[in-house]
């Protein structure tokens, strides 16, 4: 039950489940002491329209850190911090961008969306020309060995070309609305720094749950974090599974924190349905201007329902897709 | 599974488990949704003589809470707030004293321990006259209906006190040094308000584990917090129990908080033995005066193993005493 203990530098919010609240928990769960640093004290995320707190200052944080490393409890075995942005939008000031690209080659593992993929590379991804592109980037140019883009929209150039035997049957019919998948993709260069030789692809396609839930993406990697199973502690990183494929350490971590994820995912969904039609009004930022109450409402009945999927996350009951691995690419690389 | 919301306005620290981290996570893992308000973001706690970071300013809490406020968001069922020293000395400045004083006809239940005892009613408490008039005082001065006596060391007067049937068989002789016992009281006051009618007392003998752990008292009220189940919510709060004894809702949460805080601590101190020699150095203020990092090596061998015991707070694993209830006082408003 004690797997060593993690460093977490996230922003902390008193209500809800993002950043941090989102992250300590369930890593909690997963058996690791937990070192919390908050970089923010805020009532609420900021999806709520009405937000606020403190941001704690750099020489603040600089003396947490100092005392830490005196008193040498800065030894983690493994650190967590929380990514960029979502959806074209930045959370973070633009200023910062190079300094998170010049820490790249500190990370084993990044698990940015799409969105953050392009912001990190200067690549928008639009084809898998841009995409290779962008994934060779993020291995051979900021030196990451590990890349999971956490979630890419499945347009129709992606959808064609993705190998056969992953490709979702067909797009699923609900009445006449399209129900849209995402594409998860994981990229493990064992020979990061030392070559150019072509990483482990995985793929996993993930039916879109409707609405926006927050907190997801800092849930995301912490499971990735915590399922993560370096060569180094397990010796055998490569298994032929019982269906024929072939899971490294990243692909295996990568599958756990996508099922637990959606499994949440749900569990959240089922919770926000159940709610009086009042505490579910579909997004409409008209609407949400005149009230502001509303947009409120919404948000409180999103909130990830972590403490109540706490065995979800334990991996103590099984859910859909339990056990499943993900797809490898095998010619990804091909050109 | 889901059991409510708590506030939590705490202390934080980064490292290890007192104030808020020794609190959230228990509550968490018991159900309970909680939002978290840090008073404080520190390196560790102050037991290490290196700690440090910032203080929240009234301002920031008000700025915080005011948010939340006004999106509907600060509508707790219950909230855990912290405590005022220990052991003959203040966590806190002396002029905050009145203000907790002042604050005691909010609370439902109160966990201090009987140095906070002493501070709160200025009473000393030194034998059984004493000790009635304490904790008459807290019910019908102070106004709390739930008072529990977290520690309060069983010296003679108060062994002697003790009813028959609740007194230790005899102290426990480890080679020649006798092991200390705590006593543990909680009194329900069920016409708080209405009359001065005798509460319902119950005790339980603890014997001590070796040593200073800090967060234990931080742990303990959360426990019974959660465990507490008010008339309200459950009709029958007083029951009679398999082997005769009477419980009431408050010696039911208290005799679990007691059960699970126990094991923890037995966790806590079975993993500090197993340290090397060098980090479980017995307390020694003149060797820490000359060698500061044996004082932070001793603290963090015995940092609450919370994570590592989840299932011992989550209850579903059978520990020592598991099951076991408080004993009634039946005479103690006797004179």
């Amino acid at each position: 039950m004690s797997k060593g203990r993690i460093l977490s530098i996230q922003s902390h919010v008193a209500f809800g489940y993002v950043g941090g609240k989102a992250a300590v928990f369930p890593l909690q769960c997963l058996g690791y002491d937990v070192d919390v640093v908050n970089t923010v004290n805020f009532s609420n995320h900021s999806g709520y329209g009405r937000f606020g707190g403190s941001k704690a200052r750099g020489d603040e944080l600089a003396k947490i850190f100092s005392i830490m490393e005196e008193n040498h409890l800065l030894q983690p075995e493994r650190l967590l911090t929380a990514v960029l942005g979502d959806a074209g939008k930045l959370y973070v000031a633009p200023d910062v961008i190079p300094i998170y690209r010049s820490m790249l080659p500190l990370a084993s593992i990044i698990t940015p969306n799409w969105f953050e993929v392009e912001v990190l590379t200067d690549i928008e991804i639009s084809d898998l020309f841009s995409l290779r592109k962008a994934i060779r980037a993020l291995h051979h140019v900021h030196r990451v060995p590990n890349v999971v883009i956490s979630s890419i929209p499945l347009k129709p150039w992606l959808m064609e070309a993705l190998p056969p035997h992953a490709r979702i049957p067909s797009p699923e019919e609900d009445g006449d609305k399209t129900i849209p998948y995402l594409l998860c993709i994981s990229s493990s260069a064992e020979d990061e720094g030392k070559g150019d030789s072509p990483s482990a692809v995985h793929i996993e396609c993930i039916p879109c749950i409707p609405g926006y839930f927050s907190g997801v993406g800092d849930l995301f990697s912490a499971l990735v974090l915590a399922h993560f199973k370096p060569p180094l502690q397990e010796p055998i990183d490569t298994k032929n599974t019982a269906n024929g494929t072939v899971e490294n350490a990243l692909s295996s971590a990568v599958a756990h924190a996508l099922i637990k994820t959606h499994a949440i995912l749900h569990l959240t969904h089922t919770y926000a349905l159940s709610l009086p039609e009042s505490e579910r009004q579909p997004t409409d930022d008209e609407l949400d201007q005149k009230d502001q109450d509303r947009k409120v409402r919404r948000m409180k009945g999103r909130e990830l329902r972590l403490v109540q999927g706490q065995d979800i996350i334990r991996g103590t009951v099984t859910v859909e897709h339990t056990g499943k691995v993900m797809d490898p690419w095998l010619g990804f690389w091909d050109e």
